[in-house]
């Protein structure tokens, strides 16, 4: 007989579209992965008493409340997730911090540099595990990605370009939510996009040296960007560039990366996610080709996990995945990335950026 | 406040993978689809009592048992769902059915055609409601593909082209398993494969009025069929080609189809589920061409009930919105399709299949 | 210095679309191919003096004629090359074969099986060499699929699928045309497209060893047929499917095949046609995949011939290289593929077609 | 009978590689297009007596001239056709406008600003036609973009993205050739790769605003920039981003653009260069979607010229295209596209380029 689960009770702060998503990893996690945790997903907070009530029963939340202060002390919670708009993050997350809890927060960590720097030091300071849903990396593709690079199977690395383009921005009426606030989001497409093209690059490349960048808002009055263009060096010597727009019509969620190497070549894009492509310059002849990888298995990331060879999975199992890892990183003891510290460091990235873009010469800043 | 959701509690025969995707759909089904009932997974039932602990534990089922015959008679449950090798299926349903359960069935309906009428008799005799999963029909594709058509957007049909490539059988070793034993499954690729692709066709273009068929098995002794071969006319006079094999190298689930039409034309394949291709022949000038079309929204079929535009689902979701949609019927008091009626025509194509194939001449048969 | 080289004049018989195709490549070997020959057009045939003059004018013949009978028995005259409607195939070659010409034809070789044993015949006695224009199997792509099959990069084959749609049929007033005129065609879509996939399939597989057709005629009162499906089996053991038609809405030149083998499989389409899809099933572990090679070189067939890696040749350059080695086969002496011969066989497999077709059952015929 | 055709003699000064593609649209212009002129292909100028002939006679030039200043002053000369290393351009061409001979020139124009500079000005006196082979730009699919573009139909431009990856920088021996010499080739990858991509970002956009650039070099000691990355704004009010490199292993002539407007985006790959892929945000409903335009007719740029709708054209054609306008121009009196003049401008912006990759800050340039 299996030893009992230790149970983990959650009190969700945020119940939009991305609490969702959280919620359904919350309950699907333990179908998936093996787990020596049982997750009880017990409140769920926010500030409409109808949708909110509504959403808990959706999701199966036990309770819900108005008062995230009080819940985030209660001593039956052990885990506090953060789904609340951006400047929101920090508070939530020192209070949580300071009660001794396990905090998960949405990307990005902060709206700002500062607030990032608190929050991380605070979570240090805790030693307690904590997480940030930068979940793009998880998903299979990208993890096959890291373990190709890994493996050597890229060489040397020349280039690497990310996207990340929807349409979002183009209603002019958009800027009635916080997404387009500058006091609640501290950016446009910066935080929002970017940020996770930033996460993905650092996963892959290691660290950036230097970037220079350009930012840009199509609707007069507009108090974030709406778009960024980011030159960079990394660290290896190879070159970076990123590119993200809430402009790009057409594209609904067209974030992606194509990376260069020596012996081999990548690309992904994220509106066909279980798909890597390789190409493998060591092959020889005429055979010598990009793969077009169909990443669900068998021996790939996560492929176990999920579903047959040949059976797609989607969106919701890239934090499905995230939290499987750090729950099995709260068994071993072993570190869990990416953390407030790792969080932390992509919003030092993207002060970098809105440095650069803000002088008028798009100057080169080194990091 | 909204009144109490109605319980159902399910009992499940069989915990193999396909009792992993059903499961997953009785516990997801309520967090995507509003509904009015509230399903409870109460019992699996299977062979192993180790295996079946593990199952009922990972899976959220309440208990476990090794009797289903007992099982399929308590009061407590209100759905029998069957998941078990398909000549299981007959003894199974009816016994539910008996029992005045709602009875949910995986595909193919039966091993045989006698039984897939016996059932179908049965079940119409019930007058219950009852559900085969047929779960591709669910894609957002193929409904999307089935709008299309009910617009009269494809005009008349000239070709529907049926493909289910799978790599499953080229291991000598699988001969081993339930699928390979004709008493248990009745056929091979026929009822695994062609039998989903069959039913969408149904689905998607009404009856067949005549086929031949021939069928193959490649690896000496394999007692059932490893590939096989259709030709076909529909009663709305366009030509119909089927082919499926486990011997599909390189596709891992590659069930898809091409149609056309006077007025456009649709390409699915599964290993893209999200997408479809629709080329419409109205469009004036050079910029006719093949759509491609991500279906993830918005306005696209089950796009509400998931993540936000370019968030892609996978195979999971065509059970979960094959259970919305039946316990939305449910509700309503509509009937839902597929049903053992439905999924007994299904039957009654394979079985003029393999009374063609096995013909000396790879007969045409009308039906 | 080179040796001069040897001339050889052609009179081409017919000045339609296809001779345009032929007449360019009459101009354009010698740029890309070496040769020991120096190809003069001289003359070109027709029936409408206006047409022909500016066709000769554009396409570069020296001479035009509306009298045939007359040019073929010239003396000055080394290459007759026919691209006039398939019933007129027979008559012109066995004059020219006559009168010991080196006879090019379009395909099909004819318009019936009889009409192509006596030109094979004929051929065969005048030890002449001669060439069918088949020209896809001189695609990059084909040449490399074959180059891999031969290298048993396959393994034993199990499915060959071949398709050819095009949506030329659905106009009704294409009756008007010879090649809705089944006196002038022999048939409509068997030897316009089936022709050219059997001739693919053969090349690539060997011969078959029986078969199922069914064709259709979508326009009331046409001649000829608009679609046929084939069911067969190989000599190597492994299945073949078959279809053609000119109701492809929204497929122009849609000719592909797909290709099933226990070591790797193949794709390809016309449509793309500098590209291969090959999966090697002996590449171990996560990397295995669908390759979608560019076949542009390096180590491509006929890449030294055209331009650099990278940059596409078209349609044209199929007819060039056919062209190409004939001419290196009338150097070498050695045997070219296709000639009159294996162009016959192919007629014989349409006359199984159709003879299986006619058939009320579609019957299935051994080869 | 139609008027006898004028001639025109042409002097072609090198014999290299891209020299094959010019020689091959003299040839085949008249094939393909109905011309007022007939060229003749009269004298081929080069260095190595041994290759030149044998070039002359593989490629149909009736001499050859180991003295390109005497043969661009020749009287029975009307044409000079300039195929030498970038900084050869400005002597021959200064040459042979001072001896008023019609100049096509290789691109880029010059291996520096003043050289275009001086180029443009002498042919501005001239008064003559004069054209640059940016071939690109004439793809079929390219000119379809720039007529949805001028009708309109992408709207307000926000995004244009450019790159062109090959991996012929990798070699570390390619130091030996010109194109690595800065002396000869006056720059790596800007005037080989980014010039294309300017020009055609001006083709379909208009004029650059101001841009910002960094560059880099792979192997120690090669004299020329190996890759490229710039960001720009276009007059437009539109952001661009551009990305040129020898250091993409698996493209080998990656050239493409993707653009986003208010309307309705497109992107263009030159591997797939019979394609253009087109989102028309005006597109009601479901069906919207990106169109995967087969850009060979009918109603497609050139597509009335070369093989009939679904029968690809390659690299070849895209330089027979430019060739037949620029002489249907000299026809009409009209001007022709990209000439001397425009090509100076793309000079211009490689020089900023240059000026702002140099800056230690990758400064921010206005043009």
């Amino acid at each position: 007989m299996p030893a009992p689960k230790k149970q983990l009770s959650i009190a969700m702060i945020g119940s939009g579209s991305i609490a969702r998503a959280h919620s359904n990893a919350f309950h699907q996690v333990g179908r998936f992965f093996d787990l020596s945790w049982a997750l009880e997903p017990k409140v769920v907070c926010g500030r409409d008493p109808v949708k909110l009530e509504k959403f808990a029963a959706q999701w199966g939340w036990s309770e819900h409340s108005l008062d995230w202060q009080a819940v985030v002390r209660r001593r039956d919670i052990d885990i506090v997730d953060i789904a609340v708009p951006n400047a929101l993050h920090a508070p939530v997350a020192l209070r949580a911090l300071e009660a001794g809890k396990i905090v998960f927060c949405e990307k990005p960590l902060a709206a700002n540099l500062a607030d990032a720097r608190d929050m991380a030091a605070a979570a240090a300071r805790s030693k307690i595990p904590n997480l940030v849903w930068f979940n793009y990396r998880r998903a299979p593709a990208v993890v096959l990605a890291r373990q190709l690079i890994e493996e050597g199977r890229l060489g040397e690395i020349y280039h690497y370009r990310a996207y990340y383009f929807n349409q979002s921005g183009i209603d002019p009426r958009k800027g009635q939510t916080w997404r387009y606030r500058l006091a609640e989001a501290g950016s446009g497409v910066m935080g929002d996009l970017l940020s996770h093209s930033l996460e993905t690059a650092v996963y892959l490349n290691g660290k950036l040296a230097e970037l220079s960048a350009m930012t840009h808002t199509f609707i007069p009055g507009r108090e974030v960007d709406d778009a960024v263009l980011v030159m960079a060096k990394f660290a290896h010597g190879g070159l970076g560039s990123f590119e993200a727009s809430r402009f790009g019509v057409g594209r609904t969620n067209g974030y992606g990366f194509e990376m260069y190497g020596s012996k081999g070549s990548l690309a992904f894009d994220q509106e066909e996610m279980n798909r890597l492509r390789f190409f493998d310059a060591s092959e020889p002849g005429p055979t010598q080709a990009y793969r077009d990888m169909l990443v669900t298995g068998p021996g790939h990331p996560y492929s176990s996990n999920f579903w047959k060879p040949g059976h797609l999975i989607g969106y919701e199992h890239t934090f499905i995945s995230t939290l499987g890892d750090f729950l099995a990183c709260l068994t071993t003891g072993e570190p869990f990335h990416p953390d407030f510290s790792d969080a932390a460091e992509i919003e030092a990235l993207l002060e970098a950026v809105k440095a650069s873009a803000a002088s008028r010469q798009w100057t080169r800043i080194s990091i």
